[in-house]
């Protein structure tokens, strides 16, 4: 190394910060990653039910395209299973329960040629789309303008086809089709490839999942970072000048060369800055909030609805849940549900009492899966929104406006301090993927610094 | 009193807390308020020019229907002037520049018949707003799913009505239509008494100024408050439990039996909690960013354009101010012009040197008023969105989809902490009148629980 090492602070051990702080530490420079929890993984965080069976209670699946995070684990031996995907899918949709096998469940023809044309129709703009750097894509501020249900009400007529592109919002976004500008979402199907990419499972997002759950990987990237890492250590402050940055953290002040922050944008806005930071980053920090996702797991004695032949994948416009998969372990054994409450509903049901929400979330599963749906042996929620850490999932969104005249701000370093976590990534922003993206990006843009000096 | 004396912690000194904590002190209980600033007034600034003149760096007028402000000023003895509107107004849009009086300059009549249909057409839907709880309006979730630029364009289809609207937004909420809710925009219309009053000078909002600037009342308010004041106090963290509240700053810790919060709900969110603020107190903090704005002051040694028949009131399309008002002292000496950047030019302008900016604001007032606008002998600027302790101005406002889903956690206490400051109020939110009417609520809020103890 012809430079000499420098000693970089990473705030953050999910998949951002730790792929950073490997590539760094590889490259011979001193790294210490600062976590306020008291374990790895962020807003990947897998848990046991009662049986010891993994839940990922945060991102679970992989899939094709997923370049990165498939060679991480390829590299580290980390095992996977191709998601359950056999039988019947399920729709409850204005009253009527539908079994179906494909995408779209048996509406009228020409139901189902509206909700086609209209994939199409955003499939078609999302292509016209930079995901590197949206506001320089044609007629971005047009697309950036309006909301996506702004988009939706002028494009669908019929409330099928609107009823799918909202379920698209809530599901792939965990946002409310009226709170995204459409130039985000076109900006998310770019970055993942397109729709038939985000929302199949295989071929698609949902292909794959981790044999001992999603944190097992994070786990085995941090093992040799285990002497760098901190934990119980939110960050507090930032202070930096010519000669470096002071890391205030619940545990003291840590002096560094260089910090990378790969908080979500909205927590990252939470930290104090001194000297305080430029405008337009901060008003950036005000424009991306959070997701609002409760994933809820059910546990029962066996995979039931299989024995229907139905695949356990649901979706509802009855609410609370709008989304439903197995989530059973590779071996089949116990069954698992898991439902999604997104969006509106979430941030509705998060307020309610557990027993409220478990009796709702029954229900629902009832009417979907019939009356065994509520056997349930175990049932663990996780409520994104009360994540003090996260404050939402699965992650942050541009509010209409915000891309064109505040994009440059999301990645552009503000002097000492770099900015990583999946929000930045142009590829899979919002999967772990685009995490292990930016963390390769952060780390080589430091390395360019270093290699400069 | 009944009940024994509570110790209640106000955070921030301006018009909101001053007005809770006098309140408070006043029912015999004990106030502390913790300032961040070195100074009382928040978003109310004054400075002076070279010669001592008042320069209002931040809000500075009120006017009919603002009658707390007006009772506050009246019962203090604090001084006010009708703000200078004598003469022809000007506007340069699309290249030409017009000389008129009134509201709107001599579009062709087609164009000004539009843009007055469309005024009206937004005022009689701000008429259906219920100011008090935007979310139980008629259609509030068609007028939440909506950006206002969206409304615009489908209501408008001449570019003078169009610009017109999109000035509004930027000259009364220092916001991009694009990133407003439509539902927002009707309620800020419906809080202040309609769009007449909002946007008028005589008979509206800006009708009078404070002769010896904004601040002189804050400070007043503030005198046999001194006590209770603690400057340089920035407060980082409240932590609460069954038996009271600990406010964690900048000079140590303060227990106290009810916390006031004045933040704009953005930095309210910056706030660390515990425990944990619920999570749609949190996602509504994470969708209400501050408005852009850079106030710009010239300073002249006469107002020069009065000799040419001009008010000093002007509005410009071609960037980067927008706005541009008369804000002489009450004598007329020297001559002020004040100048705004509003929205997307604030984003802009505000990562620009400051050499770049004052080029550009001469250029455009040379533009509007002749080369004697070049010949200025002061020039003084405030970008809001670099204050750390406002972080924008003037205001915070909802996106798309917020008020209707979290609308009713911007006032509901947390616990102990109560939430004030200009965007709680419901008449007047955004202005002084509204600061000062949330202070009074809150006060009242938390003497109805001490009453009831």
């Amino acid at each position: 190394m012809a430079s000499s090492p420098l000693h970089i602070a990473v705030i953050g051990a999910g998949f951002a910060g730790l792929t950073a702080a490997r590539a760094l530490k590889a490259a011979g420079h001193s790294v210490t990653i600062l976590e306020a929890r008291d374990r790895v993984g962020g807003r990947i965080h897998t848990k046991a039910a009662a049986d010891g069976t993994p839940v990922d209670v945060g991102g679970q699946w992989i899939g094709p395209g997923q370049d990165r995070v498939l060679a991480l684990a390829e590299e580290l031996g980390v095992e996977t299973f191709p998601s359950y995907e056999t039988g019947d899918n399920l729709c409850l949709f204005n009253g009527e329960r539908m079994r179906f096998s494909g995408i779209l469940p048996p509406h009228a023809p020409e139901a189902v040629a509206e909700t086609e044309a209209t994939f199409q129709a955003l499939d078609a703009l999302a292509a016209t789309v930079d995901a590197e750097r949206p506001w320089t894509s044609p007629n971005a501020q047009e697309l950036d303008n309006q909301t996506f249900e702004a988009w939706i009400q002028r494009t669908a007529q019929g409330p099928e086809a609107r009823f799918w592109m909202r379920f698209l919002a809530n599901s792939v976004l965990a946002a409310d089709a009226r709170e995204l500008s459409l130039l985000h979402v076109l900006f998310y199907v770019k970055s993942g490839g397109g729709l038939a990419s985000l929302i199949s499972m295989s071929g698609g997002a949902q292909e794959r999942r981790f044999t001992r759950g999603a944190q097992h990987l994070v786990e085995r990237l941090a093992e040799d970072l285990r002497p760098n890492l901190r934990f119980n250590c939110p960050v507090t402050a930032l202070h930096q000048d010519e000669r470096g940055v002071v890391v205030e953290h619940a545990g003291g002040s840590l002096p560094a060369d260089r910090v990378v922050v790969t908080l979500p944008p909205t927590l990252a806005g939470r930290l104090r800055y001194s000297p305080a930071l430029p405008g337009a980053r901060d008003h950036l920090t005000q424009r991306m909030p959070m997701g609002a996702c409760i994933k809820i797991q059910c546990v029962y004695a066996r995979p039931f609805w299989r024995d229907a032949g139905l695949s356990g994948m649901a979706i509802t416009d009855a609410g609370p849940i709008s989304l439903v998969y197995d989530n059973s372990p590779a071996s089949g054994t116990p069954g698992v549900l898991v439902a999604f409450i997104e969006g509106e509903e979430a941030k509705l049901w998060t307020n309610r009492s557990a027993a409220d929400r478990r009796a709702a979330v029954l229900g629902a599963l009832v009417d979907l899966f019939g009356p065994d749906a509520a056997a349930v042996r175990e049932f663990i929620e996780q409520s994104w929104l009360e994540e003090e850490f996260s404050r939402g999932g699965y992650g942050g969104f541009l509010v209409p406006g915000a891309w064109t005249t505040l994009g440059p701000a999301l990645r552009q370093p503000c002097g000492r301090i770099h900015w990583a976590g999946t929000e930045t990534a142009s590829q899979w922003a919002g999967y772990m993927d685009g995490a292990i993206r930016s963390g390769e990006r952060v780390a080589a843009e430091i390395l360019a610094i270093a290699a400069a000096q």
